[in-house]
């Protein structure tokens, strides 16, 4: 076995030979696996993409995943993966290793391994798919999570290290949930502020998978609807209304630990660290959207739309006073109203770190554009998602919404330097 | 009737009836008509929406319409458009001097109208959807083009205008057309260095043309795989490989009078200073083609896939030597490696000007990214394209793609000031 062999429990030096075969794809029958393998993992020759300058570089490695208290990038790929039916406990494991080995090197602007996509073998296909030579890291973070199934899958042997609470979502109020578009055994979430460099991670990271794991759904986001900094701009959402006033900023570290980073206390200890990503693929209803009035567009949403300041009066960053009223003794804010409803005041105090960004999948045969905001949210136990989004699906918004797709992950903690994402879960 | 009213042959001051009609939805019972109407095309203020800078503007209005020799964008956003079953030879101009109004308004960085996304009347729909509220206009372009029903068309009149060679693309080997996919009577191509503001150019035109016109497909696009300028890197498609190294520069006018722009010998009149735009949905089997080896990848191509060099030899810009061979009497460039057949030494001298996308509109069932190039190519005359196509259809390249959709518009020249997009076509 190589040196570099990355199944078992030894460090992570290299794609493992499960992950070498997926380079080259177990279909082709394998007839250059010696020359690949050899020359992929054996090459001491760091081959950086990064020609046009770096941009901005993420630690791979840390006591958090990156990509969640990250400052927001401009641009999303995420995909939901099914494991194998044949997988084993080893496979899982082989998997997110070379998942971490690629990872780490994918976001610091480098090739998936040393010989990249033109520095291996002429006779073997290159391990990287290339269409990221040249450009920069662009702020890439690669945050990997498990589902639910994972841990009713009786091959993995993890039944006892399932987080009580991860469950699938429960039912809410108006959804049209699609089974194509819901779950996942894991999934990835690619940000970046280059969509080649966001969608090159995650292609390359299923070709690895090939044999293991495969792609249930993907979606590629291109607008953030998210502030995670306080100089970040706050974005807009195709309803037009400024989307984020009010979001955990990534330099809170208090907010972050009351309310995204999950506790060992909170269940089990290799999550601690970690989060859960709450997922809801949220089709947009633009085209009656926008044939409501100005002044009903804003009562639905609780601000104004130009400023984002709450109709309760002064500006974006206002606090909202619920308890507003005019002469007639009309609430100021709507007590139906979105802002309100979303609202820690009317949810324990509950906040969520959102990440979502806007889509558009084409059209519909009637014109319509298929436009929608994917929905991503970290929270330290997914019950607080729960109940946000059991408030909001009766908001006033809500009408102007379909939820089609929906799944949660439990997110775990970041992998230390030569140990691997979720380490803690085979320990 | 309003001194705004766009229909008849006046000047285009606003949006007509019908564009303001569209922007608050025939189907909500036009209650608001007349406040709409009055308080959008009345006002005087001007909305810039660009509160960040206004980044890079292009002028709307000019010889030849912008977006073609325009350096190109990072990002795309296309819709093609089926006129309304019922619509009136008025109705296509009124909706032509209504995108030209707005169009000229948004490249500017401003919202669709005077009171755009948040100055009108609260009792009204906004004119805007204000999704683009604080962006620049991040150079965006708007490019309009005619398929050939719109000529077909007997309410239209315009049989005696159509160009002779403006017919739907004949067959080629290999394609698997999806009728969804393909054709139109209208295209809109916008570019833009933000794909929200592409996006939103696209919604806001789609708005406007309501109950004229509905978009039959569309497609957004997220890495350009064009280079028109010196100064450009080469891009790189989802093979991996430099796309665009021998593209028509936006800086050549020479080639650009030679290769693009259709002249008054070529055809209709009304269409000199215009083009001809292909378009092309190609799929790309991506996962196929990672598990070709590299040296078979390159012959495919005919260049090397780190530099993009001929493999006849020299770097990037070097011209291609077909007649290079090894001592064996081997070509270094294959006889149909894609580099040759695409070359205009074997297609009579054509070059087309090239403006595709990458794109990736999730995956399919089997787990596969459903990815690929979405080729757009503007030429003098339909006739150059349909030569190069046929061409590469049978090349190496070919095995790996699948074209699913396709179309052929029309490019009338730029407006003039005071004028619309295609006001030849009707004089």
């Amino acid at each position: 076995m190589s040196e570099d062999e990355a199944t078992g429990d030894g460090p992570v030096k290299g794609l493992s030979r499960r992950g070498l075969l997926g380079l080259i794809g177990a279909g082709a029958g394998g007839l250059v696996v010696g020359g690949v393998g050899g020359a992929a993992v054996g090459a001491s020759v760091a081959s950086a993409h990064a020609q046009d300058g770096t941009g901005t570089v993420h630690p791979f490695y840390g006591a958090h995943q990156a990509g969640i208290a990250t400052p927001v990038q401009e641009h999303l790929q995420f995909a939901a993966f099914d494991l194998a039916d044949d997988a084993t406990r080893d496979d899982l494991i082989s998997l997110l290793k070379d998942w971490t080995y690629a990872s780490a090197r994918m976001t610091q602007g480098l090739d998936v391994s040393a010989t990249g996509a033109v520095g291996g073998s002429p006779q073997a296909p290159p391990d990287d798919t290339g269409e990221a030579l040249g450009l920069a890291a662009a702020a890439l973070t690669i945050t990997f999570g498990f589902g639910p199934g994972l841990f009713a899958n009786p091959a993995l042997g993890l039944a006892a290290q399932r987080p009580p609470q991860l469950q699938d979502l429960p039912p809410f109020v108006g959804e049209q949930l699609e089974a194509g578009l819901c779950g996942g055994d894991l999934c990835i979430q690619a940000c970046a502020d280059d969509p080649q460099v966001a969608f090159h991670a995650v292609r390359n990271l299923s070709r690895i998978a090939f044999g293991r794991a495969r792609i249930r759904w993907s979606q590629l986001g291109f607008g953030r609807t998210s502030k995670t900094t306080a100089d970040q701009s706050t974005p807009r959402n195709l309803f037009g209304f400024k989307d984020g006033t009010a979001n955990i900023l990534a330099d809170d570290p208090h907010a972050l630990d009351q309310h995204v980073w999950a506790s060992a206390a909170d269940g089990p200890v290799w999550l601690a660290g970690g989060s859960y990503l709450a997922v809801r693929n949220i089709r947009q209803r633009i085209e009656t959207w926008d044939r409501v009035r100005l002044v009903e567009q804003e009562q639905i949403i609780g601000r104004d739309k130009g400023e984002g300041a709450p109709l309760s009066g002064g500006t974006e960053f206002t606090a909202l006073d619920f308890g507003k009223k005019d002469a007639a003794g009309t609430p100021a804010i709507d007590v139906k109203a979105h802002a309100r409803l979303a609202h820690p005041e009317f949810n324990g105090g509950v906040r969520l770190l959102r990440r979502g960004y806007n889509f558009v999948n084409g059209n519909d045969l009637t014109g319509d554009l298929s436009a929608g905001l994917f929905f991503l949210s970290y929270q330290r136990t997914p019950d607080r998602f729960i109940r946000v989004q059991r408030s909001v699906a009766k908001d006033l918004l809500a009408e102007y919404l379909v939820h089609v797709g929906s799944a949660i992950f439990a997110i775990p903690p970041g992998a230390a330097q030569g140990s691997y994402v979720g380490a803690g879960l085979f320990a």
